[in-house]
């Protein structure tokens, strides 16, 4: 039997946080799996990654399937790279656990990338994310973050509720949209409405790129953006593929970096999005604890009661949030913290 | 100034219950408006409601953007309303509070079935849902499960984690794919892969649906689905437009419904999707709490531990979850219900 010294496995992720720090990609990767595993030692590293954080601008891309976001994110990380800045990119994957986890088509696209050591690529599954890919997500940018990092990339697949919640990591969020996919793709693109920093409009060589260049302009003129008061969202065109309004997008994502550094609603907009994070991991802490029959431990009879038709599924979730048990505070409390 | 007795719009709200399960379609939608904004008296209704509930069967359909759920759903019911059933769609509609939170089209494209009394159509959107859609979209299906309804389609458009939670509500769930709609639509299909008791290819008559069928079928024989053991998944192809495979369609949901009330495994089942119904609530009441300063005092002083970079948003999570001051329950203790 090997016993392991739970302070040296921490002195040695302190290690890994120094030379992720000075550079070190595979570093940067052993961080990234340690403190999504919560492995010990874990939780005193993020202390001192969030300590050192802010020094990256944090963008979002995300959109409807189908519109070639991984391919606008490994075209405009090549733009900027191109430019001197490290880029990392954080590919948050819906996939299950079935099916191992892996989009092979999107992780290929993103070869011509891997071998620069001023580029990251970390892909994120629901697979193995202890505590929810949120929680993951939210840590892996935290590290990114915090190593020197000019730009960190957040890719959401899918578009949903919980997807919108990530794309709420980043200062910039960028939707995309493509033209012609039909009536629900409108819906998508109202429900991603409001997060949107830059609209782009991708694959704009295609017949009807202009119609939805110009519904979104219209759709944008309905009401005030929410906490953009003096930024105008632009509406962008890309091919990605094609590599067009590439260069473009970047100006205006460096230009939304300088606005949002010396906007007067920036203390606002970064509070709103602390909160949105928090309540984003809170979602998925109480879910698994409410699951758990050690942290739940009146589950079994609350289900009885709801499957008799006893009680509804919304009396049932107020009882169990209610009657969840205080964790032992592993090593932090309010009253260290919040002063 | 009118005084409004509350016991007695409790009353006005079981009058409507008796009126709906009578098949008024006004008292139905009348009672699920009520329901969702916690009208005076809802809870105790609600009580009533879930205390009959259990004759629908619940289907959901849910898939990519774009596959044509909704030209599906609708005739899917004109199907199943030909056979003599009574038909309730809900189509739970994820658009923003901007945009006013209807999706046209999809709604224009049911109304050949609005003058129908054996047909039911009902839009849920995030807009005014107290709570959050998982919860209002769950008290609408019980109410409509209460009522005499033999089916009830829970529509969902978007694909994503919270979009998956609410397709849990079924009994039996659809899955929509569409052939040559590119690489992340492959990811979402596999993320959805699980949750299929049936798969559709939509728009079979494209060139590519064949393959998009075969690529389904290897997929499913990656491994076992949980809970199906003796229910072979099936890939069926239709062309909603044209109306082609809805008949075959609705015979498999016939089957499966007739599966499932007989399967071995039903209790355990319903169980899962209990439980996977009150997390879901439970997720969107905790972030809703969370949010709120009365109900998290110590928010203010977290979000300023958080932004100096003093705690991190998952301890902050975990605080502001310990701290939640227990509600004072309404009307109901798990001792009264839970045994």
């Amino acid at each position: 039997v090997t016993t392991v010294d739970t302070s040296e496995r921490g002195a040695g992720l302190l290690d890994l946080l120094e030379r992720a720090a000075a550079g070190s990609i595979p570093a940067t990767s052993q961080l990234i799996t340690a403190v999504e595993a919560r492995s010990p030692g874990a939780l005193a590293v993020l202390d001192r990654v969030y300590a050192r954080g802010g020094g990256a601008h944090v963008v979002g891309i995300t959109g409807a399937p189908g519109s070639g976001k991984s391919t606008l994110t490994t075209v405009l990380a090549q733009e900027l790279r191109a430019r001197g800045d490290r880029v990392a990119i954080v590919a948050v994957d819906p996939s299950s656990s079935l099916t191992g986890g892996a989009i092979l088509g999107d992780r290929i696209r993103m070869t011509s990338l891997v071998l620069d050591p001023g580029v990251f690529v970390r892909s994120m599954s629901t697979r193995g994310a202890l505590g929810g890919l949120a929680r993951a997500t939210t840590d892996a940018v935290a590290v990114l973050d915090a190593t020197g990092w000019d730009w960190v990339i957040v890719e959401t697949v899918g578009v949903g509720q919980a997807e919108v919640e990530i794309a709420q990591l980043a200062r910039t969020t960028v939707v995309v949209s493509v033209p012609g996919l039909g009536d629900d793709i409108q819906a998508i693109k109202a429900g991603l409405l409001e997060v949107a920093d830059v609209h782009v409009v991708n694959k704009i060589d295609r017949p009807d790129a202009n119609r939805t260049r110009k519904e979104l302009l219209s759709m944008l003129h309905l009401g005030p953006m929410p906490g953009s008061e003096d930024w105008q969202v632009p509406v962008l065109g890309t091919s990605a593929s094609r590599g067009e309004g590439v260069e473009e997008l970047a100006d205006v994502l460096v230009k939304h970096r300088e606005w949002h550094l010396g906007s007067p609603r920036r203390a606002a907009r970064e509070r709103e999005a602390a909160l949105a994070r928090i309540q984003a991991i809170a979602k998925e802490l109480v879910a698994e604890r409410i699951g758990s029959p050690s942290a739940a431990p009146d589950l079994e009879a609350t289900l009885d009661a709801v499957l008799a038709h006893r009680l509804t599924p919304a009396a049932a979730a107020e009882l169990l949030i209610d009657r969840l048990p205080d964790r032992p505070s592993d090593h932090r409390s309010i009253e260290r913290h919040a002063r």
